[in-house]
C-alpha cells in the first residue's frame, strides 16, 4: 500500500493529538482542536487555545479596547477593524486576529490534504447567494464576524490542494510556496522600480535568468518578466515579435505596416486568437496549422501555410508552436518548427506554459528540444511546477527589445537622475504599470527543493499519467481518445457506460456518449469526492481529459478516480 | 500631541510586554521577545517561545522526522520542504514551519508601524547581489534556511506600510487586507470559472455591482473586471471603446478599419499610450490635449482637437478623462466632456485609478461628478483605498461587450454543458485566461470597515494633504508647483535650499534647483527615514510630489517630512 493513505485515514485522531503535543507553541494541539473538534482536543489544552471559541465567550464590560478585563481575553464582538493597526496600542488585537486567521488558514491547509474530506461542498451559484449574507454596507461589521466570513469563504471553497482535484493545469498547495506568498502579501510592493522592491526586483533578475539557462540559452543571456498568466505572456510574445519586425508600429500602428500574419496549431492555447484580436491583427491573421492524431503541428503543413500567405503577399511574422498543448497535452516538433522558422525569418515563439516545468527533468526534456532556438517561451511555473497562482514567465532571447517595444519614459516613476544603476528599474518593459511581485514564491521554492526537487515532482507527475495510462488502455468502458503513451501528465479518454458498450457507433450513440462526461462530472461535483475536466474538440465529443500537476497525488488516487466514474457512470 | 505618537516612541517597552502577556496564546509575549530580543523578554517565556532561536538549539541525533527526540523542536536544520505536506506524517513539521513563518512575517508587520525602525535598509544593487548567496542551485535547502531567506528578504525590504513612506499612490498595510490576502494564497484558485472559484466569482459580482453603485449607474447595473493593474484597465476600455465601434475589428484587424484616433490629456497616465502603441493603434494617434495650471484637461481644446482629426478622414473613438492625475491630482471636468463625447458620439473613458476613491467620501465625490456619464472606469482600490496589491477594477456600463469583444469560447474551459448557470463562468471577458483572486481583500476590507470606514480614511488622507499644503505654502524655502488647495492628496512643491533662495531666476538657478530633489530623495533614502517621490513635468524641473494614501501617517509624520528634507537639504 502507497505510504500516502495513512494521511488523516489510518492515523488513528487520537494518537495524532498526542503526537502533536511534543511540538513548539501549542500548534499540534490547537491543529488537533480545529480538525476533530473539542471531543478529541487533549485535556490539558484550556478553551483559550481553541480561536474557533471567541463566540462562546462572556462578554465583556469594560470599555477600553482591547480591553483587560480578567474574564475575557481578545474579544472579537467589541472589535472592528480600527482597533487594529495602525491604532494606538493596536498591536496586541492585531497580533491576535491575524494569528487567528492563521489558524483557520492552518486548517483550512491540513483539511486540504485529507483524503477523508471533501474536495468541494458544491451550491449552485442563486443557492450560494443565498446561503449568507454576501452584500457590501455602509456600517462596518465587528471581527468576530470577519473571522466567519473568513471561515464560510474557504467552507464552500474548492480544496485546490486535495490530492483528489485534478480539473485544472495548476492543482496542488505547495507549502513553501504558500509561506512565500505570505510574504509576498506582507510586504506589499510593486515590481516596477528597484527602489520600492530592491531584493524582489533582483531575484527576478536572477530567477529569470536561470529559468534562460534551463531553455538553453548560453549563460542564461537574455530578457524576459513575470507576467499576470499565459495569456498576456503570450500576447507579449506577439508584440514584441511585431516590433522587432516593425518598430515604427509603435507609433504609426498597424495602417503603417503591411498585412501580418500568425501561425500556430488547431491544438493550440485560445490566447494566440486573443491576443492576435487585441493587437489589432484579427483572429481571421492566425492561420492554424493541422496536427497529427497525437495533436502535433505537421512542419509541412506550416511551411505550405507560410508560402501560401506570402503568395497573397501577406507578411507572416510568427510562429506560436506549443509546448505541452492544454487537452492532449503534445509537444509540436520545435526542431522542424525552428528550421522553418529560420529559412523564412519568421519570430519563433514557444507557448511552453504548461510543458515547461518538463525542462526539470533529465528525464523528459527532450521532449522540448528545440526550444533552445525559439526567440521567446511562455513558462508558466504555476502550472507543472505546483507554484502558488500566479507565476508566469515570459522569456525573450534578445536583451533589450521588451524595453524598446513597451517603453514609454514615464519621468514621474523612472527618472534618470536617481542615485543608483538603472537597468534594475524593469517596469518600462512590461504592458502593466504596477506589476504584482510574482517572483518570490518560485525562487523560495526553487531554493528549498533545488532543481532537483522539481525534478522528482515532475517526474512523479508523469509517472502516474503513465500508471493511469497503463491501467484504462485496455480496461473494458474505456477508449483512448489517442493511442499510445501521453508525453505529458494529459490521459484523455471516454468512459462508456455499460448500456453503449456493444451499441454500433452511429449517431445515437454520440449523441448519447457525449452527455456521458458532463453527467459524471456533475455527479462527482455534488459528492464532492473529486474533480477532472472534459471537453468536446474537433469531431471529439466529450471525453475526460485528466491532468496531473499536483505532487499529494498517489496510485491510490487514480485507483479512485477510476473506480469513481464507474461508480457515476455505470447507469448512464 | 497626536495621540499615534505613542506606538513604539513613547510607551515603554517593559510596560507594553507586560500589557501584551494578558493576551491569548503567548502571542504577546512572543511578538515582545522578537521586537525587543531576550533582554526585554519577560521571565516566564520560554526560550522555545522564541522562532528566531533554532538555530541555536542543540542538534537533533535521532533519525526520525519530524523527530520526537526530547532535547529538540521541531529541528529544522534537518528538515527539507519533502518533510512538509503532503509528506506522511507531515502534518506537524508543516504546522510548525508555516506558523514560524506567519512569526517572522508578525514582526515584520508590527515594525512596520514602528516610527523609530527605518523605511529602508538601502543598498545599491550590486551591493545586495554580494551581501547574500540569491542564487538558484540544484540542491535543496533545510528548511532553516528557507526560513532565514525569509528574514533577509523582509530585512532589505521597502517598508510600504510605514507611517513614512510616502513614494507611490499606493501606501499602507491593512491588517484585514493583509489577512485576506493570506487567506487568497491558501485557497490559491483561478477566477476563470464558477466551477473552481464559487465564492470569489460571486464576490467579485457582488463587489463590481457595488463599485458601480458608487459611480452612480442606476442599480449598479452594467460589467466590469478585476484586472491586474490601472494599465490593463486602460487598455481594456480602449479595446472595448474600438470593438463598440468597429466588431469587426476583431475578426479583421485593424487593416479593416479606418484610422482611429484617442484624446487624453497631457498629464494622463502613459498607458493609454502604452495601449494605443499595444492595440496597434499606434502612439501617434493618441492626441494629447492641453492642460490648464492646475492639470485639468481644456475641454474646448479637446473639441478643437476632435474636430482636426475628423477633419483630417480620422475616427475619433475614445476620450479618455482622468480623475486624480498622478503628479498634480488634477480631476478633469468630467461634465464639460461628456458632453462633448455626447455630441461627437465617442465612448467616454475615466482613468478614475487614483482619484476613483474619492467616491466613498460624501464630502469629496464632487470631484468626479459626471464620472456617471462615462462609458467605463478603472477604480484602483489598491490605491487610495489602502488595498493591498494588486486590486484594480474596469467597470463598463453596458453589459455583455466584454465578454463579446473578447470572448474565444474555449471548449475545455467554459463548457457549454455545465450543469450550472454559466453566467458565472466569467473568464471570457477577460485577456487573460488564468486570473488571479483580487477580490477577496477588498470584499473583506469593506465588510470590515463599511463604505463610512473607507470614507473616514479617504478624508483623513485629505485632510493631512491640505495640512501639509497650509503648512509650507508661505513657508520660507518652498515654492508650491501650482497655486490653490490640491484636490487629492497629491501636493507639489519645490524646496529651495537657502543658497538658491536669493539667486535670480535663470538658467543657472534652474540647473542647481533640478538636482535639490534627487540629492535629497537618495539622502532619505540611505538614511531610511522617510520616502517621497519626484520628478520634472513638462518645463518644470524635478520637484518633490508628496501623496497620502496611507491611513496610518499622521500630522507628525508630515511634521517629520518637512524638518526631514529640510535637515537634509540644507547644504545643498
Amino acid at each position: 500500500m502507497p505510504r500516502e493513505i495513512k494521511i488523516g485515514l489510518l492515523l488513528p485522531q487520537r494518537a495524532w493529538c498526542q503526537a502533536a503535543q511534543k511540538f513548539t507553541g501549542g500548534i499540534g494541539t490547537k491543529l488537533c482542536a480545529l480538525l476533530y473538534g473539542d471531543a478529541e482536543k487533549p485535556m490539558e489544552t484550556g478553551a483559550k487555545e481553541d480561536p474557533g471559541s471567541e463566540e462562546k465567550r462572556p462578554a465583556c464590560t469594560c470599555n477600553t479596547k482591547p480591553c483587560s478585563c480578567p474574564k475575557a481575553d481578545v474579544n472579537y464582538a467589541f472589535l472592528h477593524s480600527t482597533d487594529l493597526l495602525p491604532a494606538c496600542h493596536g498591536e496586541v488585537a492585531t497580533m491576535s486576529f491575524l494569528q487567528d486567521v492563521v489558524d483557520i488558514l492552518l486548517q483550512y491547509v491540513a483539511k486540504s490534504f485529507d483524503r477523508s474530506t471533501k474536495v468541494i461542498d458544491f451550491h449552485y451559484p442563486n443557492e450560494l447567494l443565498q446561503e449568507y449574507n454576501w452584500e457590501l454596507a455602509d456600517q462596518p461589521q465587528t471581527l468576530e464576524e470577519i473571522l466567519l466570513n473568513c471561515r464560510t469563504t474557504l467552507k464552500y471553497a474548492i480544496k485546490t490542494g486535495h490530492p483528489r482535484y485534478f480539473n485544472q493545469l495548476s492543482t496542488g498547495l505547495d507549502m513553501v510556496g504558500l509561506a512565500a506568498d505570505w510574504l509576498t502579501s506582507a510586504a506589499n510592493t510593486n515590481m516596477f522600480t528597484y527602489e520600492i522592491a530592491p531584493v524582489f526586483v533582483l531575484l527576478e533578475y536572477v530567477t529569470l535568468r536561470k529559468m534562460r539557462e534551463m531553455i538553453g540559452w548560453p549563460g542564461g543571456c537574455g530578457d524576459g518578466i513575470f507576467s499576470p498568466g499565459g495569456a498576456i505572456s503570450n500576447m507579449y510574445a506577439m508584440l514584441i515579435a511585431r516590433f522587432k519586425m516593425f518598430p515604427e508600429v509603435k507609433e504609426k500602428g498597424m495602417a503603417a505596416i503591411p498585412r501580418l500574419v500568425a501561425f500556430t496549431s488547431e491544438h493550440s492555447h485560445f490566447s494566440v486568437k486573443k491576443g492576435a484580436a487585441a493587437l489589432g491583427i484579427g483572429t481571421d491573421s492566425v492561420v492554424l496549422i493541422r496536427c497529427d492524431e497525437r495533436g502535433k503541428m505537421i512542419p509541412s503543413d506550416l511551411e505550405r501555410r507560410i508560402l501560401e500567405a506570402k503568395q497573397k503577399g501577406f507578411v507572416p511574422f510568427l510562429v506560436s508552436a506549443t509546448a505541452g498543448t492544454t487537452v492532449y497535452g503534445a509537444f509540436d516538433p520545435l526542431i522542424a518548427i525552428a528550421d522553418i522558422c529560420k529559412k523564412y525569418k519568421i519570430w519563433m515563439h514557444v507557448d511552453a506554459a504548461w510543458g515547461g516545468g518538463l525542462l526539470m527533468s533529465r528525464k523528459h526534456k527532450w521532449k522540448l528540444n528545440g526550444v533552445e532556438r525559439a526567440n521567446s517561451v511562455t513558462w508558466n511555473p504555476h502550472k507543472m511546477m505546483g507554484v502558488p497562482l500566479q507565476c508566469s514567465a515570459l522569456l525573450v532571447r534578445e536583451e533589450g527589445l521588451m524595453q524598446s517595444c513597451n517603453q514609454m519614459h514615464a519621468s514621474y516613476l523612472f527618472q534618470q537622475d536617481k542615485h543608483y544603476d538603472l537597468s534594475y528599474d524593469t517596469g518600462d518593459k512590461a504592458l502593466q504599470c504596477g506589476r504584482h511581485v510574482d517572483v518570490f514564491k518560485l525562487w523560495l521554492m526553487w531554493r528549498a527543493k533545488g532543481t532537483i526537487g522539481f525534478e522528482a515532482q515532475v517526474d512523479k507527475c508523469l509517472e502516474l499519467a503513465e500508471y493511469l495510462y497503463n491501467k484504462i488502455k485496455n480496461r473494458e468502458g474505456y477508449e483512448m481518445v489517442f493511442d499510445g503513451k501521453p508525453q505529458h501528465t494529459n490521459v484523455c479518454f471516454w468512459y462508456i457506460p455499460p448500456t453503449l458498450r456493444d451499441m454500433e457507433d452511429n449517431e445515437e450513440r454520440m449523441n448519447r456518449l457525449m452527455k456521458v462526461a458532463p453527467l459524471i462530472k456533475a455527479r462527482m461535483m455534488e459528492y464532492g469526492t473529486t474533480m477532472v475536466s472534459y471537453q468536446p474538440l474537433g469531431d471529439k465529443v466529450n471525453f475526460f481529459r485528466m491532468v496531473i500537476s499536483n505532487p499529494a497525488a498517489s496510485h491510490q488516487d487514480i485507483d479512485f478516480l477510476i473506480e469513481e466514474i464507474e461508480r457515476l457512470g455505470q447507469d448512464l
